[in-house]
């Protein structure tokens, strides 16, 4: 049998740490400096989100991308208030409850077929504003990048989140993928988050070459009056936290942020383009950030993932996910289709 | 004036990485990993841990020292009971409040003078037990080594965990600074915490070292039942687990873990002595790990922060707190008393 | 225009109170008894329900409906699991989202179109089990007879709890309306949720001609433990609990609370058969209990309503519904059909 | 041994409802009327409620003391702040931690000696506003009269009201017994709550002669914006309001609701003067409302107790409560006195 690539097309979070991410964590190892955020790289960080940003926009950074979701969220919620997301979204499955736990606000959740909430989906609950017996929508959650890899395009933000402030509704953004779809949509950040309008985002980082970090980003600086308090209380308030502005401000310098994850989005174009022929594997849909959706013979996925591990995506369709990461080689890509061609040859 | 130290007598959070640590960092930075700690730096170091505290030991990583008191606490309640606890508890001052709102319990708390929790302090509660009028007392959670730099004798951890077992309560230990207790009491970690029967403890990685990670501990595998649920819940999986991992493991080699603390433990007696004899600093008790406690003047108290920055503990008392870390030299704290001397004799 | 009928066809809870149940909260007015339960009504009360439901059943009483579900859910549930329940439950959708605020669980809401909940709709679920990333089902909640007015046979609450305790889910029953369902299917209770395996359920008062008052029966009593506890915390502890005592011992002696009901279904049985003649109207389906759901043209809504107060139930089908009570008259059927056939002719 | 009184001492609690309310019960149960408040009996006790308390007051009724208690502190606060009360206040003691649970938050609970709370009690914790890693003060809660039975007198409760308010805080009273410190005081309510300048109070209709039912009155309008959602999130919401409404219709009329309390008072005077004189019997301060504490020999209390149940207050101390009711008489009274007197003699 082949030899497996030399990286994980499982999640971009099996990847290591960026090597100018760690030369910046080497760096910012020097001596003392104040906890909990009181420090010149945290300063220096959030300059940097304020220049891609606007300079209202208020930042505070987070362990992990559910931490950052609840902050968020918390931050424009009360607890008989409620969110309509996607029946997809991270915050509705695969974040055991944290976001309801912590909330405790209902998620209303939409199916939608590709991951993509419309103002129709919002327009269904509204009728249930202002009665007493249920709870109050009063957020719109979308990730950009979503989970099925598919893409907002910004008119598309814009409208939704128009349709959400004409009634009342804040809009929240999970962008734990979002270098992923500025880099696919060829768009500067502040024209797909700032014009259209969202009020609070995540910006990911882990999933982009950092070790650790995500910041919590506030459109509206208003909406971050206790996003301190919440932060700590949920958790979130990294006590060195020198170490993850470090790593923030060497990821928004000279645009690595984006060079990741258009990386990572050409290398799932090319993985695309090779599987399309390779027989017994059929790719859903071409890729749009960098993940794949591929159909396979279902008595192919254990011994493909005992080759090369990677998450089965819906079993019932016998449908597995694939992903790039920053580090991810042409090699690698090649490597794993020759692999993948071999073993599924043998269950056909 | 007199230059500042190189380092701060702040905290021990204000410390970086130990050099090993980011050596460790550094090595586990190699291709790819699975997520959540299905790799092989987490089975490492959780064998690590088994061989200091025995093989039933279930242990999980968190990211902070906040959120691994949730998720130990939160795995021990329901939330109709209680922990008792000092008032100065860092559960019950430090933490805004997290583990009330996480797991829904009172705090109960006892004021002790200097931070140790008696038998006496739980048995005045005990009469709630069975009225459902009342929460119902569940967990004691004492520090060691305490907020106020007091140390419990393993007997005294024996008979309180004694009395708390004999009324069906349980024993969670906040750990955050549990090295600096080791390595003053010259007992090993086994007879502190295991042998005198604690249930649940969180062993803190970044006061003592670490850029990130702190681990909590399950004496009795059956609480653990749940906790891998309970850390996702809280926001307390790390993805890219084998970072905070792999420190785990070199700050369990070699005694590394102790050797820290204990020279921290080390410059805080040396700066005790020295400070003893600056007049007008009046050392309020002999320290016993790393933190220490003096009163100054008043009117001296801002000038000193200005010149090097520490926190004020008791404003009423005029009562500083400083504290020491494993990167303290000998010469900082030279160079602090001398600071200090100098601009206490401005303001006596 | 027709003068309305005398009661209205609202809800059920727009009824006052049974005369016997106002003459047993009368005779419950002498002297001085012990609150919260301890005194004889209580205990009196308690036995007809044991009597009812078996020696080994766990009653306490709770102030609501929604209150008796949070407090029944939460004896159930740890904040990281979920109840399995249809996308049209009381729970799901007319509590303020209390059940999940309360005990912090998910609710896994299920389309199913009659509001009955199947296996299958618990099976799609079970792959969450053991999943860190996910909430993890616990309870699968129905309720008899459902919001739609249909009906659960007693084989089909027997093969879903089979199927649920089989993976290791318990069974919640809303039995708001059960003695509606117990008249109708014209079983005796304890075939309709003891020998089906019910393990925990709500029966209500305030439906069936209680002025206020709910009982959450406990069917394994070692799911009981925390009951007290968890009812007062969550402000559904009455305190002069002889008056809520009182009203169930009348409401349980010579059948009442099943005569109470049947009088309700079948004067819905003659709603629906006089309204089937009535051009216009088209009754949705037959009539299982005291609700009757109809198609009636959209503009006639408002002028029948500001005649005669009832509820839309779904504005988007022009589908209302209308509900008979205890007290509600032959001729009080007769003369709302009168009326609403006078007055839907005139907007066909 | 003396027949025990035909009433208990027990508390206010123990006794059944008014014949008045009894009587305004059975006028309510007239054929049907909308649930949830849309009724004229609602109507018509919110008016009362103005008539007493202004024009400006929102008025939402609520099942009982715990529920109307936390839906008012829930209309206050955001979890991550906290509530200041008397560690002896009821929130904070009896309410099986309800208040924590429902809103999150903590509640700083300060020792006062008498049940009373002063600005000096709220300055000690305003040093932790602003600071992100402590709970935030908000509420100031105080009970009048207190657990204790001690009164505030108007101007100490404006005083504590400016000071709270000059620090951005707000005052919550909880006033399950507000009837006795209006009969006692000789003051209107006006003057003990809105010239005082309290925001939020609870109005206790239980412990003075109603079935059930309690109203949280909102003095400031904008902080009952959310009343209605929290209500029914905390199970509050009474569906048929109308028994509720009534009962507090015929409480306010014609100062029932004063002269219920005034005369559970006098009869407490009368226990006080009667009790003065028993030998063994230590009356431990002139009872100002109508409860009364004592302390009687250790041995003597489970005697009394089987006599004529009572409550223990402090049992270190041996200190006993006993409460005069609505319907307490004069011959109540001293028949307790006898037996206590004959009873204590035997144990002296």
């Amino acid at each position: 049998m082949a030899t497996p690539p030399s990286t994980l097309f499982a999640s971009d979070n099996a990847s290591g740490v960026h090597p100018v991410l760690m030369e910046a964590l080497l760096a910012a190892n020097t001596g003392h400096a104040l906890a909990y955020g009181d420090d010149e790289w945290t300063k220096r960080a959030i300059t940097r989100f304020r220049d891609l940003l606007g300079s209202d926009a208020e930042i505070v950074f987070a362990w992990g991308g559910t931490g950052a979701n609840v902050v968020g969220l918390q931050c424009l919620l009360a607890p008989w208030q409620a969110v309509i997301c996607p029946d997809t979204a991270h915050i509705a499955v695969d974040e055991c409850g944290a976001p309801e736990r912590f909330t405790g606000c209902k998620l209303i959740e939409v199916p939608t077929g590709d991951g993509k909430l419309l103002p129709v989906h919002i327009e269904r609950h509204l009728h249930l504003l202002g009665d007493e017996h249920h709870v109050q929508p009063r957020v719109v959650s979308i990730t950009e990048s979503t989970e099925f890899g598919t893409l907002y395009l910004p008119d598309e933000i814009a409208d939704l989140a128009e349709f959400a402030h004409s009634h009342g509704l804040l809009v929240h953004l999970d962008g734990a993928r979002l270098a992923n779809a500025v880099a696919a949509l060829d768009v500067d950040l502040r024209s797909l988050v700032v014009e259209t309008d969202v009020d609070v985002l995540t910006f990911g980082g882990t999933k982009n070459g950092m070790m650790y970090g995500e910041a919590v980003v506030f459109l509206r600086p208003e909406l971050a009056a206790n996003a301190h308090f919440v932060r700590k209380q949920a958790g979130q308030l990294p006590s060195k936290m020198r170490f993850v502005s470090a790593q923030f401000e060497a990821l928004l310098a000279d645009d690595l942020w984006i060079r990741n994850a258009d990386h990572a989005n050409r290398m799932t174009e090319r993985l695309a383009e090779r599987m399309a022929s390779v027989p017994g594997v059929d790719v859903v849909r071409p890729p749009e950030v960098n993940s794949l959706f591929a159909r396979v013979p279902a008595a192919a996925i254990r011994p493909l993932q005992d080759w090369s591990f990677f998450w089965v995506w819906d079993a019932a369709e016998s449908m597995v996910r694939w992903m790039c990461s920053f580090d991810t080689t042409e090699d690698d890509v090649d490597c794993f289709v020759e692999g993948v061609a071999e073993i599924v040859a043998a269950y056909r």
